[in-house]
């Protein structure tokens, strides 16, 4: 059976869906303006686990998802929706208080309204439909396509720090007190999404293309890919792992491969031309390698050695 | 606890959220339009039964709900969205085909384009959140809150049909092949949402307020009562019950019951002053009372005697 990324594409293909394929469908607004619209589906016991996390650190998250795929088209994020379908046993004042707040907490710091949706009660799963609403300059919305042979390869913050905080919750490190366990579980339940630097680079104009790591940077890089139709050369030394995650996981295979596949860090991943790349220069960004004229082909240098890297990807738990 | 209204009207107020409380959310679009955007959560075995319909009916379904909320507003549907959590017995080609054919099928008839989604797949039950956009003039999407004494209630089509189809189905009155009895379950089943004069009424410009009957009549016009801080008056007699229901449910006072309080019919319900209803003439409409002064109060008078309605609602199986 097919992937959900499959699924995707093979009912993108069937129907004809112009608009599909992106983090958020661009939808005309003004003369202005275009409308980003994104969705995404959270489902308990696949995306979180009311065993770790507290209904307001779901409730964030919800929201930081969303809010990472407008970033990632470079927007400005102004309105949100949130569909609920909540188990009978959690409908209880307490824990949706808790998790809208959590929502608000997050929503505030970047002026997002919540302006709709839907709630029901179910007898299944606590199942969470986030919706973003939000704008960018009209026909400046940074897609995963536009990526060039020879653009330099970006991304921002660190990362492995989500998934490494996700291996802690897993095993019996979640009880350890370390302070450093605490900041990966934390990358993991209250990601930051990276709307300012998503703003800032399409200010700039520069990007060639750009996608949120949610499902891991093998995988991210292969979807920039295959929109292009392009390859990509990174180099495993300059990949920034997150420091934490190399204390706590002192096997660098481990690290590096927690690195290029662990998802969820909802940093931003993208591609500038070699002209343009002095204009980053004041950004927290680091250069992990180069767009190849390989279609579809990802390759990873270690040691001076490139050899094929193929998208390990998010697998949810 | 709660009840899911009470529920949406306590975090409306806790978070001050001024957009929302009618069929869809209102943004600025342009110059000349507003954005309309309404989602509606769908769950397995709260809403819909996978025994009951084939997968093209609810997906059919999922997309009629959302665009009656842009009818109730006297919108124009243009985008819609689907997110859906599929459990993973259900995760297979066949399946997620036809549900999206049957989405297609309905989307086609009034223009609808589908921009984006999610996808999840789940260990629970089957859950869909459809998001609908639509555009209305600038300042003209109609709401609950503009009723007014005097003003006189009307309905479009008929009432009871598809709560008559759902309680068949819940019977076994399923298994008997009656034309009757089938013309109800496709009532439940591939509701028609009443968009085309949705568009009408607005055109006319002299709705004073509206909504969809999807909790059920009683329960609706209690919505736009509270909204407008205004009563109403309606006339049993006058109540449009669909003629197969009164055929298939011989007693009275049970047909009217269901035609009172059943929902999912998605008919239209709104008000005009008395000024203005001639322009109502070419419509398929019915006067079924009045909006009275006795804010919060409805009646129902039946053989002359008006006693007070306690608004029923649709309660979910």
């Amino acid at each position: 059976m097919k992937s959900e990324f499959q699924f995707i594409q093979y009912i993108q293909n069937r129907f004809s869906l112009s608009r599909v394929g992106d983090d958020c469908a661009v939808l005309p607004k003004n003369h202005d303006t275009d409308l980003l619209i994104s969705a995404d589906m959270l489902v308990q016991d696949v995306d979180f686990r009311l065993e770790w996390s507290r209904p307001a650190d779901i409730g964030y998250k919800s929201l930081a998802v969303s809010l990472s795929d407008i970033a990632a088209m470079g927007g400005n994020p102004i309105w949100g929706m949130l569909s609920l379908a909540v188990p009978d046993f959690q409908w209880n004042e307490e824990f949706l208080d808790e998790f809208y707040e959590g929502w608000h907490f997050l929503a505030k710091k970047h002026g997002v309204e919540l302006i709709g949706g839907d709630t029901s009660s179910t007898t299944g799963k606590f199942v969470i439909d986030s919706i973003v609403m939000g704008e960018v300059p009209k026909g400046r919305a940074i897609r995963r396509s536009g990526a060039k042979p020879r653009d330099h390869i970006y991304v921002s913050g660190t990362l492995g720090g989500a998934s490494g905080g996700l291996r802690s919750l897993e095993t019996t490190q979640i009880g350890v007190a370390s302070p450093l366990i605490s900041d990966l579980v934390t990358k993991q339940l209250r990601p930051r999404p990276q709307v300012e630097l998503g703003k800032q680079l399409n200010a700039l104009g520069i990007v060639t293309s750009m996608i949120d790591i949610s499902d891991g940077l093998s995988s991210d890089l292969a979807h920039i890919c295959r929109s292009s139709g392009v390859g990509a050369l990174i180099d495993a030394e300059q990949i920034p792992i997150d420091p934490n995650l190399i204390a706590a996981f002192t096997d660098p295979d481990e690290t590096l491969d927690i690195a290029l596949n662990g998802g969820e860090d909802f940093e931003l991943l993208f591609t500038v031309s070699p002209e343009d790349i002095d204009q980053l220069r004041s950004l927290d960004v680091v250069r992990i390698g180069t767009i190849t004229e390989h279609a579809d082909i990802l390759e990873i240098s270690q040691n001076g050695n490139p050899k094929e890297l193929l998208p390990g990807g998010f697998r949810h738990f």
